[in-house]
């Protein structure tokens, strides 16, 4: 379009803006100028066959800058790969094909598959703003995306990515809708449906704003990133896997807008339901188990959101070929003891050995719902619950997941952390309700899940009689700093662990 | 909540992120860690009783970010205006309260008069994120607005800002919904309106993505950065002025929504008849005059589009309490001659002056828009296009014009750029159509409104017959990269004029 030199020099400018292309460019350069670039604008910056569309911040005082030279963030750095040396062609880049998609859903037009899948291309290409995204988001937020619609994304999400393939096998697989601490089933669950037999290759995500993903907590005792054929060898092997879903490219298009849908924390069980489904649809799953805690402070508050949540599961489920069952379960209070990635993993080896003080809750969660996928196999329909409790009981689940873990890499007995502080009732009466929020918060305050074995242990659980000055949890650190910024914070929120008098 | 240090030191990052508030931080630093600062967080800074929120950047190789400082962009460090050694405080900030809000909005619910305050002090306060605001916005975008909820809108946009008194007194105004490059009508209807005898204290914008705001075209010929007390001065000695709106906090959360509306770029009369309204019931008008200019090329396309608007437009003015007429005019081409500041300038002096080559297309323009308003005036009712032609042909106009541009600070001859090159008709025929969009984006690529002499001067009108080689435009610029960028632009535009075969 132009014979003047459009072209930089590039520099790393070491910052992190999570997932979002950002260049730095001086205002008195020759290509802001030539092209009329201003603060925020869309820039695509070009290099050989590559190219990121980038929103340009711009460098006023030049100081830090060099002349003739941009600076990318580290998105844009990762996607254009330059060399020493390396100019860049800066220009201004054509409007996505999905922003009339984005612009028509806004209206309140229905989208077909297509378009969806124009959106979901672009969002991977970081085609598209994060106000378009945050736009898109908001479009589909609460009701606004039809069950037909819901299915167009899921297909959407899904073809973006890697699909797994199995050939005529059943594939078992479970989710659980989250919020609730130290809800670590999963590495109960899988060794469990594993020794009975049955195939299931489980990928779960790490934290994003909890204390620890199950792919956290997993990593204390093994190796989580496993590339396909490595997780294809150890399923083939063992007959389950616990790995880490963002080492394989599943519905990667999910991770992208998540960036976006945590901030704004719009309701939508549209966007809920396809990120869950696209991702279960790409690991080959046909057998799926939903788990849906429902609690005031748990993801899911109530038993109408519930029902609402599990009507669309089930119809887009059917869509896309997946035999679904779904397991409402109470989430008034976290599960197990430990909240953190090691501290948790301590809960899973105790319910996995028997251990005398093993978290009774947690078992049973785990027991409903390996019982759950055991109903939707034929060999033990109708008495999965026992046939759960047996696998557990002997020792076989106990064997099946020390050799998944060794199948991953190794295993590993998790560690202490070498901080801990204790912070005790200051009134005494029945604990009525333990705060799933703010114990997730304390916990992260501590350090978790950046330190493995940073978080809390508690002590107590809903329905105890509590006496002033008993301790109600420990909190847990690598740093004393960390220590005493989560005891102080801790200690400031009188009702983390509601005591009520009498009763 | 805690006695661990959460403070750092601050330095200024250089860099315009156009009115979004970032703040960069090492991921080592001890701030993050402890409060677990992740990148795009939201930060509250504090410093003495200033604090703003703003969005984490980290820097990740730590190099060019000093330990144990935090650097600002130039929007926070405007905010927080720190001392050299002064050192802020870093915490979570409580969700603002308009959050709750704009999820109501977003899930479908119709606002009340106070929570659309809520959003707009929190716009104000930059306690909203841009993802935040760009959900606002989707949420209001198409008919998602009722017109109860745009005077709501519009009545808190004018209350977060100053409200201009002139007593009993009759205060007349007008407005452009805009999308015409060269459209200056405003310098020739002020000086008519305040010859009259009338009062028009007029405010107008500089250009955000269009080449020329009338401010920056009024700014070639006098100062425009009047603060209030200038203003009422000058209106109170000519009856009007022509100043830049930015100066004066006139509906400031228009500026701040803008930059986020204008990238999403999502059609919403509600939110463009809030921002019109708001404004000019600040600057305290009571007659005003909105020209709505209809085209494929304008920003109202259909006559249809302006119906609906010029609808809500009314409705909201009349609740308001605005006496409202509105003119659509003819949107299909640009008006006058020049396309940039400075040469819009000299088409304005050319009609106020009454010279023999002066535009006659802006001439007319004018004289509608003055006569319309004129016949909002008891004294010229019925006769409005009359006496304004009397008072434009008298030179009443001229030495009004005049005289406000020495009461705003003293009138200064618009001059020429350094450097022309000329566009040529490719083909023969009729001119048929001139394509407002990509003529702005030849004059913006030249140089304008940055450079006030830069720009292009239209040599044809639409429906001239054309032959092969004819100039059809000049490109005027400040230095031959622009000049040469532009031209090579253009030319590679082919139907940037269109010209048919017959006719």
């Amino acid at each position: 379009m132009t014979n003047i030199d459009n072209t930089l020099a590039l520099s790393r400018a070491g910052i992190d803006t999570y997932r979002q292309p950002i260049v730095f460019m001086r205002e008195d350069c020759h290509v802001c100028r030539a092209e009329g670039f201003a603060a925020l604008t869309r820039v695509e910056v070009s290099l050989g066959d590559r190219s990121v569309i980038a929103t340009l911040n711009v460098v006023t005082n030049g100081g830090w800058l060099p002349e003739d030279t941009a600076a990318l963030s580290e998105e844009a750095w990762a996607v254009l790969r330059p060399e020493p040396g390396d100019r860049a062609t800066f220009t201004h880049p054509e409007p996505p094909d999905s922003v009339s998609a984005i612009r028509a859903k806004v209206y309140g037009e229905a989208l077909e598959q297509d378009r969806f899948e124009a959106i979901i291309r672009d969002v991977l290409d970081h085609r598209l703003s994060d106000l378009d995204l945050a736009a898109f988001i908001t479009a589909c937020a609460g009701d606004r995306l039809s069950i037909a619609e819901t299915v167009a994304l899921t297909h959407a999400m899904q073809a973006a990515g890697e699909t797994l393939d199995w050939g005529d096998a059943e594939i078992y697989d479970k989710h659980c809708v989250g919020g609730l601490p130290g809800n670590r089933t999963t590495p109960i669950v899988v060794p469990i449906i594993a020794a009975a037999g049955l195939m299931i290759p489980k990928t779960s995500s790490r934290a994003i704003t909890s204390p620890a993903g199950t792919a956290d907590t997993m990593e204390v005792m093994a190796p989580v990133s496993l590339d396909i054929p490595t997780l294809r060898r150890v399923v083939e092997a063992e007959g389950g896997c616990i790995a880490w879903g963002g080492k394989i490219a599943l519905s990667p298009a999910d991770d992208v807008l998540i960036r976006i849908e945590r901030p704004l924390d719009f309701d939508s069980d549209g966007q809920l339901v396809a990120s869950v489904l696209s991702k279960k649809a790409a690991v080959g799953a046909t057998r799926v188990l939903i788990d849906v805690p429902v609690g005031p402070t748990a993801k899911v508050r109530s038993a109408k959101a519930a029902q609402e949540l599990e009507r669309r599961l089930r119809t887009v489920g059917e869509a896309i070929g997946l035999t679904l069952t779904i397991h409402q379960s109470d989430g008034t209070a976290p599960v197990g003891r430990g909240v953190g990635p090691s501290l948790e993993a301590q809960d899973v080896l105790a319910v996995l050995r028997r251990d005398e003080y093993a978290p009774a809750d947690l078992r049973e969660r785990a027991l409903d719902l390996a019982g759950a996928l055991l109903d939707l196999a034929p060999r033990t329909r109708g008495r999965g619950r026992t046939a759960a409790a047996q696998l557990l009981d002997s020792g076989a689940a106990e064997a099946k997941f020390m050799a998944i873990c060794e199948a991953q890499g190794g295993f590993r007995e998790p560690r202490e952390a070498r901080y801990h502080a204790v912070v005790t009732a200051p009134a005494a009466g029945r604990l009525t309700m333990i705060d799933n929020r703010r114990i997730a918060r304390t916990a992260k305050l501590a350090g978790a899940p950046r330190q493995k074995l940073a978080g809390l242990r508690l002590l107590v659980q809903v329905g105890d009689r509590i006496d002033v000055g008993r301790p109600l949890f420990e909190i847990h650190a690598e740093t004393l700093g960390e220590l005493e910024y989560a005891r102080s914070y801790a200690e400031a929120q009188a009702d983390i662990c509601m005591i009520e008098d009498g009763g």
